[in-house]
């Protein structure tokens, strides 16, 4: 008989973490309370309701009147392939924005999908693609999909969305984008910018345990999906996800896999808060938090990667490493002495800090916890130029008052 | 602006529930206390350790030493994908032995992948599929996969394994199983089985939510993989996979998508309490439990799908329902007046109650509250018999002492 595994005699323990990662961020207490509440089966009209309602709160948040809403039980890459297996079939062709290093997965996924990719790639990280190009790569190659990301959480830049679904629309294409790093923190409205589908993660500004992805398509969306010929994989059915929400309009709810129910109780109470608290406000709380961390993050005399302000994503502040200073060494002075967690580069853009302002962390007192820290351990990294890790907190008291 | 919904302005609330569904059941406290724990990123050294521990989890309750052991954060069927999609290439055969309703929906999720199906039924509900027509479609069709599911939960079967696995072997056959209604519950060892993929949800005898499904691959599957030639889903990809798990043997851990942290938490923290009660003991008390349900049950009158008690499912119980009585009144009683839920049955076998004894429910007090409110509506049904629906227990009490 395979013997009881030793490590899983003790009970697991996982101290209080200040989340300032670049996407996870930590839970409020509301969500919390509903991820434990005692689950009800699918079939149950309780659970029906709770559908209802986060097919609502997405609308709300996405800002659409799209019917077509809903959330998968799964990460983003499956709702990437969810919505491309979906819209397109073999061979068709998918134009790819890229502003940061996170393309090459999206670039790896729709090939194994077998569809044809045209990449439009900014020179430098930290720039971002200009209408020009977008216009040139959609009347040349006619491409069945436009797909961006709003915030690239790599790079720290906020694409501007305006004018491409116009263009999109003029050049029969879809334009899908992925709002992971904006919705809820910085403005965006699908409808009035004629996105044709939208993703986002739910551990961001939402400030779930990941596991979910919210979707919404609208009728050019759904109309391309319904011409769709070639045979699709089970779970990513967009008939089935549909129907499973009862979005066909005939209240018939069919059962396509069963979700995650913990998850979903927790979206709803996530989506309750936005509403509680006013989507505009919620914004305006992010964008202010973020505002007051970039500029104290200045005032260390840190850079960031994108230089102008207007064209920085504020949820995730991507930070130069000065060449004086080791990034790990930052990293790990944080989370030992102060469980604060910042995330490190994604290669080719590693030199940098990442820093999310997320969620209850957009707010004053992680804020300054953050930037108290972060001043106290570039100050000790200073000091202790070339030795391989920074002094504890204790030896240096005296030092930065 | 797309309005604030209405809907969303209370707080989510939830009742007591007695799951006694045929597949979600109760969480633990243990298991609830651990869904609220902070949430780690990723590349935190303490979030690696879970996932190990995890894999030994699985290792233990599926009784294998398999490396490639580890969850992914997606429904069952998309883990039946991910099998099938890395062992197969377009057009291979299939296997699919069916003992149960639930098989048009893998038979479909085949066909969509492109593959080629076989499929093995038995003539009538509760029947079970014999050793000989196995080697028989094993030889004449040679197919690369054969698929079963161990337990039925719409039929309550529970089907023999011994033996398939060397017929597999004799044929250059993958076999491979889904142990979602066994694993813990019943007797089961992938190694001695020759078991080559075992796939199971953690909603059954684990008691989670669902949103995780476990997957354990042997060298044979391995090596099956390391020669498939088509493109792979980047979600559905097993080198990625087993990449992110840390399972390659080289220590680099690699990103491939964000999982469920909170649901992996409440793996980590139901497996160790599968150590502490030990294996054995569990299944032992599922069986019981299982048993003193059938035989107060089948005190009431009422009949099991499956006649043979050797071939019955002891998690799932798959009941008759008289021609007398109403399903759904019986059902709607339980849910109305004591937060009992019980499972219909899925179409074409629908007229029966289904009933799993899982998980925490697996005990005196749970089973002996199921047993005395399902006599109960029984009997309120006799004597109700033609009405629309029951009576309240109150007007019946003095009739039922």
């Amino acid at each position: 008989m395979t013997p009881k595994p030793k490590s899983l005699l003790t009970k697991l323990d996982v101290p209080t973490k200040y989340l300032f990662s670049a996407g996870i961020t930590n839970m409020s207490t509301r969500v919390k309370a509903a991820m434990i509440l005692p689950l009800l089966s699918q079939s149950d009209p309780q659970f029906q309701q709770i559908l209802k309602d986060i097919t609502e709160g997405i609308r709300y948040i996405f800002q659409t009147s799209n019917r077509h809403s809903f959330a998968i039980s799964g990460p983003n890459c499956l709702a990437f392939e969810t919505a491309i297996s979906n819209l397109t079939e073999t061979d068709d062709k998918i134009l790819l924005m890229e502003h940061g290093a996170d393309g090459e997965r999206m670039a790896k996924s729709s090939k194994t999908l077998t569809r044809k990719l045209i990449r439009l790639q900014v020179a430098n990280p930290g720039d971002l693609v200009d209408t020009e190009p977008i216009k040139q790569a959609l009347t040349a190659h006619q491409p069945k999909v436009l797909f961006l990301r709003h915030g690239d959480t790599s790079a720290g830049t906020l694409q501007p969305l305006r004018g491409i679904g116009a263009l999109c629309r003029k050049n029969n294409c879809i334009f899908m984008v992925d709002a992971s790093a904006t919705v809820c923190c910085a403005p965006l409205s699908m409808d009035k910018l004629e996105i044709d589908v939208l993703i986002a993660g739910t551990q961001f500004a939402l400030g779930l345990s990941p596991g979910l992805t919210l979707m919404s398509f609208n009728d050019r969306a759904v109309k391309a999906i319904s011409q769709r010929k070639c045979r699709i994989s089970h779970t990513m059915n967009f008939d089935l996800l549909a129907q499973s929400w009862g979005l066909t309009g005939d209240e018939k709810v069919v059962y396509h896999y069963t979700p995650s129910i913990s998850l979903l109780y927790a979206l709803r109470e996530s989506l309750a808060e936005v509403v509680d608290e006013g989507l505009d406000k919620m914004i305006e709380r992010h964008m202010k938090f973020s505002l007051v961390a970039q500029k104290e993050i200045s005032k260390i005399g840190l850079k960031f990667l994108v230089e102008e302000e207007s064209k920085r994503l504020t949820s995730v502040l991507v930070i130069q490493v000065p060449d004086s200073i080791k990034r790990d060494a930052i990293i790990e002075y944080l989370y030992k002495y102060y469980n604060v967690i910042i995330s490190s580069g994604i290669p080719p853009i590693d030199k940098v800090w990442r820093i999310g302002i997320l969620g209850q962390n957009a707010n004053r007192s992680p804020v300054k916890l953050l930037i108290t820290v972060l001043r106290e351990s570039i100050q000790l990294a200073k000091k202790s130029e070339g030795e391989s890790s920074l002094r504890s907190p204790s030896t240096i008291s005296s030092t930065i008052e």
